[in-house]
């Protein structure tokens, strides 16, 4: 599965009705695509896209806080159990060679940051916009719509 | 010194002279309110900010990514190395029972952002401002200089 | 794979060839019996069991410490990029219902612990004893060779 | 500080009264001596060695699992807040220059393992033993008191 590319979907445990949905078609198209989705293994955001991606039989990989996989939702194949508490964010996106992020808190505010610093591609969904000491930052790489966020994950999935 | 309030000054390793000479001063008022200093324990905003509370007789705390104490800056008093890296981000703001950012690029961020999942007042010099799917957040509370940010901080610190 | 076992193999980098062989014969069993086989990632006692595992056609899950996912031994399906060091020793065998230890030095020992600790059971073969305050401690499962060693992790792997 | 040496207790949540006042009397050792002590903040063999300590005047470190400074033992002084459950025993070692092990269970074995596979002296009071592939392994320096155990680890504690 090396040959495979790997990517991340991140988001909040309680998106809106629309954003849920979108991150489902992200996880089919994922799943479509030949790619294996990362994620934190917990609900809403994570689980969407989970769901999306089993329905088109695509790999899913939960990387957990607790210590437990018991607490992963039931779409994910395979669990990793950290026991790290939040610090698990960090293992998420480094796990994954681009980052889709759909929505979200101050969770996901923390792995975009991460894969930022670490060099690693996000393209954003309806999520955070930054500016830095008063100057717009473009580093998230805005997405109209699932499909487009899947192509440009795809394509910048180098690393 | 459980008494003692303990602060995370945050902020990265290449800051500008001004935004270095904030953290400087930062650093200088905590020591003089009696507040016990937190940070990441490296350079730029770091040394700059222990530099300042260690020239008034305050204690300094570094909390370290790597693997030896001798990556911690010259005026870090008690070094802790955790080996963990990055998610020793969530280390340094946890420890703290307010933050003070100053400048910094996405490792701060990463740093805010736990922060505010965590319910850990945040106050900004010269940083990042944030806005959610078109909404401006608020959340970062701004400050004009040194001594405001540490007024706020210490206001704020009842964790 | 949610219904398919995890089980961990942990052992040192540099085994003796007999070891190293245990190991690969380890991995190639659990790879029969359909489990999925979690380790560390990187070389010796781990890579030995990848590449058995691969060589039927089973699923490997390596738990990195470091940066990046290209110091994975080549036999590592799935790697996990954790960035926290000898701390992901906890992941390793949080991640797993049952541990094979094969020879082993300090850093097999602590994944030991943590899975004795954890309650999760584990097997030895030619790997420590442990005896506390002069009484011997029994609680690592000796096995004779690695179909026992496979044989007993997958009886006690019901967590 | 940084001039002091730093020096790691470390042992169980629920030692024996016998080996409660070892630790006890570790604690005050060190601080008679000038040493910091560190420990993992919480009760047992770390409560009793923060209270000697602190008895005669020394410093307290409590490197906590959780997420609150709440959890820690009333002599710490200065909790470190690191949310990474027992991943945090990696920092508690690290962050120390030697390791005293006073009874202990497989937690305080995964934490010796860390030492000495960072080459961090461990002194041992009443604490595991080791043998590795049927050969005894004497990593661990015994003491037969605990002054022997403290003047052994500040006469070890270079790093």
């Amino acid at each position: 599965m090396m040959n495979k590319r790997f990517i991340a979907v991140i988001g909040g445990e309680k998106p809106a009705p629309r954003e849920a949905k979108l991150a489902e078609e992200v996880g089919r198209e994922l799943a479509r695509q030949g790619a294996i989705l990362v994620c934190g293994g917990l609900g809403g955001v994570m689980e969407a896209a989970c769901r999306g991606a089993q329905s088109e039989g695509g790999v899913t990989i939960g990387i957990l806080p607790g210590e437990s996989r018991q607490a992963a939702n039931p779409y994910v194949q395979i669990p990793i159990v950290t026991g790290i508490g939040h610090a698990r964010n960090v293992a998420v996106v480094k796990s994954a060679q681009a980052v889709i992020a759909v929505d979200g808190s101050y969770g996901t505010l923390s792995e975009i940051s991460y894969a930022l610093d670490s060099g690693i591609p996000v393209i954003g969904l309806n999520t955070w916009s930054l500016s830095r000491n008063g100057r717009q930052d473009d580093s998230i790489i805005l997405a109209q719509n699932p499909a487009e966020a899947v192509n440009k994950a795809l394509n910048l999935a180098t690393g």
